[in-house]
């Protein structure tokens, strides 16, 4: 199976630590932790941690929680409960304890690799009751530094927790484990008729519990809805090692709270999802790709309203992305724009059960934005390959931003009619401070991916951004998470999007399910909680 | 506008009482509280409770708790608060004070009805103090006993915040005031090219707070999925007064815990919902109905997986009926069954952009299914008079049940394959014991409509069908409510749909947002909680 991050060929345990300088470090200023150091291109090994008790990085400090340490016995304990999948070898430890932006790193010196929910519940019970804090992860491909210890945390890694449970070919409900890796589970139910109600970039490492613990969004979120709608069940082990079995298949159940939903996006600190049940959608028939130019985001606006009336049931995305992040793809990833230069770029995807239908909704649709110039210029794939390397200028943005240089990345939720401006604006405000400031996205779910980049990490340009980004999405009551939750990096600026009132309460359920904080201590809640 | 409650007209606050006994109480043996005592037909009169304790029906005890009483201080504070919107007439009072079955009344001899968000405040802060139990009521149209007092709660109506607060024309967007009846809104955002993504037979007097606080079901589930996905804000006011305001706009925000969550389907025990920000539809330009015979379930079922198939992205709802329904709606509502008498009955719904298309892939799905003789006879609408008449053969069960004599009614959610096994073993089961057993629903969600009748109230007969249907529905890991909820009568059988653990977590989150526990007491949560 292709071990793709985002687009990216995975570095594994031997991760060439040389390149994060130049170019993986992002949003250093609000991480706190221990991380990379960039002026000494050195990652702070584990050892010399020990005794570390505050990390300050850019006027952020984060102090270490009196939890335990692992002791002897500890190790002792787990060694036994867990034979040959309790793992303390540093060359091991070092790629789960560093997030895959690089941005992130703890010094975590056990990692445990349970295989059953009654693992999780015995590590979560022993952790308890010492007061140990643990990480749960899952593929390690957060952008939000969500999924990785930020001091000596045990990390808890789903990985072998990746049987697939049951499959019902009539309703399409897949039930498995955690630690199924999404494409893998998109292969078994697309082999079935069926496919996954996600799809994400980072497909290839990702696995379905994080993707529930996260919340995560992606491509197909405009046809198929969140995950709060396709997840049906859950298995959760909570922080005591009691083990939540909500793991039903059925499409409806009001017997009481959903309680399921309180874990979907919670980021691993209510409780470590061991199983999912989730609703697969039939697979397609016919899929149409149409990558189409537009000359302004006013012209695009209009092409999204027209796509939505005659598209209607069989539309299935409608990605954008600016001519900045073309430039990048070119000339960082040598791909080739297949239409004429435009200030804007149109992915739509169709899919239906009637190729011949679907094909004739597209073609009156291209017809008429065509007709009406809102779309300058277009090309339209129906095969797997064409429309593949289509989606890979959409897909790899991620990666070609990555070579450009130190990247500052906001993933923000506003109105439709909002999401460039933003970009706009802060083009504008930062001027010639930022090498390139580039914006793509999910237009149907209005959610925009705003870059911006830079030769080097660069204090001021991000003293320019912040709060800057943040004020102008709280401005216009957007959200400054959109799909990538808050984890590590962006819990301190959840009061722009929610009110002191809802961070409260969130502080009181965190208490409720775990009243030592051992799970995911330093995530999604800000210090004030 | 039509003031139907799940298709009959609502009798008001002038109820013919003398009309409870013979044809609309039901399911009494779970029935705890005040209620209408159906060997004397004589309700029980507010003032004759004042010093009632406890309750005993059936076997089941409820126990008032001990809340303080509604005092002349009390008074005084809500009529300066809420002049002219206290109300204490007991004509008016008596119409709150029962359920649209005319199976469970309370004794409350309060009502209020707030405006605003402020005055919800208010009121719940003061409740708070003084530990007076309140109970929310929206359109009063649930069939659990979740809407109306059980002992003297205040009576909090919403039915006065009914305003539209907003509408964005782009995004299809509904911002609204909990009160607002589901078909004025359907009315509103359907004159502006919109639908409302659920539609209810008690659409006429049922608000959109009452349906998101019980996340009610309904037709278009299958298509547009449940109210957990489409409402993407929600105003609510906690037990101590103080707001919660999560009303925003977006389609996605992943900034912390998702707090609306906890008060969908929480049916008024968490807080009270006082407004709702709700994605709406397109309006499809394209309706078909479809009203086919079957002459076995096993046909149904093959039908409906073609269907999946072959209409694929433009089905929009499939229902059934089986033949004892149809004998009911014919006897007496003296409906005409369109086609040839058979076993079984579905109702096909499809919407879609394109009328030519939708008509094509509706002719090669009839043909397909005519063809295998899996469907035996059948008819299309397409013209909104007759689209209706075959909508009301489905829709006007309910009715025509309550006309057949004592119904003792199951909501329930099963494997798709097996939700008509349970109405013939139920049949089998209770032999002559009952008058008819017949199931209809929504094949498409897996949501059986079981309903039981009997000349009149039958101890034995109820005996006969519980706990049998609760451990038949457990057997298959079904849910003992799909749709309807818990409210008074379900809660004690929660059981059999949820474990231990989830019940008492349910328990500890009651406890936490409501520490009085004057929110809609002796609801959702069983006694064990």
């Amino acid at each position: 199976m292709a071990n793709c991050f985002h687009g990216l060929k995975s570095f594994g345990a031997q991760a060439p630590y040389r390149w994060i300088r130049s170019q993986c470090l992002s949003s250093l200023s609000i991480l706190g932790g221990v991380y990379a150091a960039p002026e000494t291109n050195r990652l702070v090994a584990s050892g010399q941690t020990r005794g570390m008790r505050t990390n300050s990085t850019a006027g952020v400090e984060i102090k270490r929680l009196p939890f335990s340490r692992v002791s002897q016995r500890d190790l002792a304990f787990f060694e036994k409960a867990l034979p040959g999948r309790t793992i303390t070898d540093p060359d091991v430890l070092a790629s789960s304890n560093v997030d895959w932006l690089k941005s992130v790193r703890g010094s975590s010196e056990l990692l445990l690799r349970p295989q059953t929910t009654e693992d999780v519940s015995q590590i979560l019970r022993y952790c308890n009751e010492r007061r140990l804090a643990v990480n749960p992860q899952g593929g390690n491909t957060g952008l939000v530094g969500g999924s990785v210890p930020v001091f000596d945390e045990i990390i808890l890694s789903t990985s072998l927790m990746n049987r697939v449970l049951h499959f019902d070919q009539v309703s399409g409900i897949l039930t498995c484990q955690a630690g199924c890796v999404l494409e893998n589970l998109s292969s078994y139910v697309e082999e079935r008729d069926f496919i996954m109600p996600l799809d994400l970039g980072a497909k290839g490492s990702c696995q379905i519990g994080g993707n529930v613990a996260t919340n995560a969004g992606g491509l197909r979120l405009l046809r198929h809805g969140s995950l709060r709608g396709t997840v049906l069940g859950l298995e959760v082990v909570l922080a005591d090692g009691k083990v939540l079995n909500c793991l039903t298949s059925l499409r409806k159940d009001n017997t009481g709270y959903d309680l399921k939903q309180l874990f979907i996006g919670s980021e691993g600190t209510l409780g470590v999802i061991t199983a999912v049940s989730i609703l697969c959608p039939r697979k397609p028939k016919a899929v149409n790709v149409a990558f189409l130019g537009c000359s302004s985001f006013q012209q695009l606006l209009k092409t999204f309203h027209c796509c939505r009336g005659m598209l209607g049931e069989i539309l299935s995305a409608f990605e954008f992305l600016d001519g900045a992040c073309m430039r990048l793809l070119e000339k960082h990833l040598k791909l080739n724009n297949p239409i004429r230069e435009s200030p804007f770029y149109i992915v739509i995807e169709t899919a239906g059960s009637n190729a011949s239908h679907d094909e004739e909704k597209l073609h009156h649709f291209l017809q008429e934005v065509m007709t009406l110039s809102l779309v300058t210029d277009g090309t339209v794939a129906t095969e797997d390959a064409k429309i593949k390397a289509l989606w890979a200028l959409r897909e790899r943005i991620t990666e070609g931003l990555t070579h450009d240089g130190y990247t500052y990345k906001y993933d923000i939720s506003l109105p439709v009619e909002k999401i460039y401006q933003l970009v706009e604006d802060m083009r504008e405000h930062l001027g010639d401070k930022a090498k390139n400031v580039v914006g793509y996205g999910h237009v149907g779910d209005g959610n925009l991916h705003l870059n911006i980049t830079s030769h080097s990490r660069d204090p001021d340009l991000l003293a320019a951004i912040e709060p800057y980004v943040y004020k102008w999405t709280a401005g216009c009551r957007g959200s400054i998470s959109a799909e990538h939750g808050l984890g590590l990096k962006k819990r301190n600026y959840i009061h722009y999007s929610k009110p002191p009132e809802a961070v409260a309460l969130m502080g009181d359920i965190k208490r409720m399910l775990d009243p030592h904080g051992i799970l995911n201590p330093y995530k999604t809640l800000p210090d004030s909680c």
